[in-house]
């Protein structure tokens, strides 16, 4: 990493560039460049020039679909779109051009993201940055407006942080990773490359620890930190709190969603994906390619093995060994039937022990029949 | 809508005035000019006068106080405001002057909008908001200290950008919008005339998208945007993401409370109000004039009709047809009594088994009877 | 309190001074100074020193660790700890120096603190900090880069105002008190001595009050405040409505964990411990010395007795009013049982009626074995 200071003349004028100056170009491929590139098989016309994905309800002749969902195949018979990806066993019902493809919505994907490149920016440091002195932030970076850069920051290649970022002290993020906006990153955080923050994360906050007094409680100070691996996306309001002693660590390729809770000392392990409002509590360690739905909660001190998969409001209150899907909550009825159903489950105990005893007597005058 | 661009002298000078310059009003009414007002009848003197409104129990000779749960009761008996707002059931009970409406609550709402108007600001932009040249900003909008406005943005007429939001590019809010302070709002989202917006929302952040591949996930990018309706309010640290294609929707009058997470793609009818800390997953779609309580999960790709109700910490798995109130969550028990009954819940299924086995042979030995 | 107004020399220069500058002055204490200290027996040599606190599987040769939780008592025999906080039926197993104490979890706490005190700052107002001339700031104080200071704020000894955190007109911050980072403080907040609020949390949000009408939802004005009394912890993005009439009050000592919910007009108790992702909903007393798990949820309108524990994802929806451990959430099971067992939670009504009718039947047949 070439680790130069910037200049001052990178400082990027005011009133020339108020904001991110950002390019866009346009992306047109033909169906024969994308089967190729893709390794589609593809029924039509190759020289069909696409610019855009779009839905199959929303597709005009410039755009590529997909279907993925047999939810939406519905819209399948009546979509305009130029193409749509598909699989062998839906390609006979694309009244279009059809790539196929063996997992449509992984092709999808990529396709999309060649289409719709990110917005390049102009690396920079804007010039209403705060950027202390001994911040080390390479020049292809780009630091944006109101943006805090405290004392011992590393910033790598290409990494662009948004506007209204604040990165606390020793804070040392790696190359091609975006801080969309209003991200706090607190002191000795470190994060690697690739990596995307949605607004108002905040990664480095401080553990929750207490120890009870006959006073109150005493602050258990927070020493530790937070590691973020390569490939990680954190969602908005997501909070990832610091290690107690020893760190907080999100492995490589962890996908996080929206408003979801990390707690001191915990550790995430590679791939493992989990959706918005989940809480993990202190010191659990979840393995690797876990998928964790939403609002689901998980005790502390806990033990995850790898290739779990946990439904959505699921409690997870023990430690869990094998790989396989667990689920702890009840659906939605209609209320008058759930209330009757509940005022049952605070007597279930006794409904049971009253069955029980039944069948002894049963069994005693079963022997009669 | 005017679309004057901002001339420099409009900028607010730091050291005259450093942050939001705000005015209000006292407004003082007499109970006679209420009631014409407001349609109530009035039991008392009409001269009286009041300039503020109050609880029953913290009111004083110059306050309007109101009853309209029972709970607060008793209260009115001591109450030393100038008059309550009251109805025809609870007038008798009122023991100073009483407006008597039809829906007291809603009556209150009215009134203390009229004595407690918003405070008015000075029209201008801080002289540090960062504002891209191409942004259109009417002239009796308000934008505050440290905020970014990115290229493309139009800001309507009276609208306030509180301190410190972030405002992406082409993004487009209308009229008499309050964006309190901290709001993120990401590239292209479009958002109406009078919207509220609490401190720390996030809307546009990248939907929770990524498709699984043997090394991991493949991220599939979020291209649509975030479309709100009028008359919405957002609470603080509400998070709504982008579409992934389409734009994630909220209509007219939606209400959100604070902390609730608005997956891609989601649309939620006019007049819907939710609670805090509920999450709607992707693709659902919620109807009109739908109350959802706190806490909830609503899955993927669900339809729910409208005039639903929806009680607290339910998760809605399926989709719902029929207007009426739903319900999922069991509640607070003494620890001991609720283990006792969660272990039978864990040979529910068993137990039934053993019940249905003891009918089918009782029917049998019945048969004897 | 001197309320002396800053002369603007205090103003921190931009360039010499781009973000906080921090302080950290090492301590080293001997074993025998911390048992004196902190009334510990000590079990080794009073001359040996130590500089830091690790755990006990990383602790080097100038480190104290702890054990106070039994699931890491396996670490305890390899530990390289100088020496180890430990109590008398522990210290037998101790294979280095010990400090024996009642409670080692809290006696670590307060050497962590003595160990590792928090960075000093140097005082003053950051350039680019906007702080309205009226606003009153002790000179022992701290105001971050893009900090905005409205108008009728005082800020007392000590305090450290984080950068980008916003500052509403006529609010109140004691001494001691540390804003992180991103903290949104509106209007006419309360808040006390030593409290800690990490990035991202908001009080004074407006609270969750519509009156229904005809024509969609009436706003109810959101009139009151919010009060933070001292040693007062509030984690990162927590939300703290403002009360509808009258304020939201959060008492002394009172510890909340990261995305907690507090709706308007809560009372908390003191020295009540809240864990993450949990909401409070409007008008909820909570006592004293209460300990509220993780996502719980608390209905409105209720009454919290003292000494209340309530276990995870516990939904509460009536008054407790005696001390105890309250719990309403079921556990992950492996998903297929789950889901058998809930089938059969939704048959509950019909099964309990249908042994009732058995239990009938049998006490008619039983009278005649």
């Amino acid at each position: 990493m070439r680790s130069l200071r910037l200049p001052p003349r990178r400082l990027l004028n005011k009133h020339a560039l108020s904001a991110r100056s950002l390019t866009v170009d346009g992306v047109t491929l033909t169906l024969g460049e994308l089967a190729v590139r893709f390794g589609c098989s593809l029924r039509g016309d190759p020289n069909v020039a696409v610019n855009h994905v779009a839905s199959l309800e929303s597709a005009d002749e410039a755009a590529l679909a997909f279907l993925a969902n047999a939810k939406y195949r519905p819209h399948l018979a009546t979509t305009r779109a130029a193409a749509v990806i598909v699989d062998t066993a839906t390609v006979a019902a694309c009244p279009v051009a059809a790539l196929i493809a063996k997992d449509p919505y992984l092709t999808y994907a990529r396709v999309a993201a060649l289409l719709h490149p990110q917005p390049q920016f102009v690396p920079g440091i804007h010039i209403t940055a705060v950027v202390d002195s001994s911040a080390v932030i390479e020049g292809s970076a780009y630091i944006g407006a109101h943006v805090v850069i405290e004392a011992g920051v590393r910033i790598g290649e290409r990494t662009m942080i948004g506007p209204g970022c604040v990165v606390g002290r020793d804070v040392t993020i790696g190359a091609d990773t975006r801080l969309l906006a209003k991200v706090s990153v607190l002191d000795r955080t470190v994060i690697g490359d690739r990596c995307v923050l949605n607004p108002g994360a905040v990664l480095g906050s401080e553990g929750f620890g207490f120890a009870p007094d006959k006073q109150g409680w005493v602050k258990v100070p927070q020493l530790g930190g937070v590691r973020i691996g390569n490939d990680v996306e954190i969602g908005a309001n997501t909070t990832i709190d610091r290690g107690a002693i020893g760190d907080t660590v999100i492995e490589d390729g962890v996908k996080l969603d929206n408003q979801i809770q990390i707690a001191h000392n915990v550790r995430i392990g590679a791939h493992t994906a989990i959706a918005a409002c989940t809480g993990v509590s202190g010191s659990t360690t979840i393995g690797k390619r876990c998928m964790i739905a939403g609002q689901v909660g998980i005790a502390g001190h806990l033990s995850i093995c790898d290739n779990v998969i946990v439904t959505g409001k699921t409690m997870v209150s023990a430690s869990i060994r094998e790989p396989g899907m667990y689920s702890g909550s009840l659906h939605a009825e209609e209320a008058r039937k759930f209330r009757r159903n509940a005022a049952r489950f605070a007597q279930l105990d006794e409904l049971a022990k009253e069955l029980r005893r039944l069948i002894g007597k049963k069994q005693k005058l079963g022997g009669n029949e």
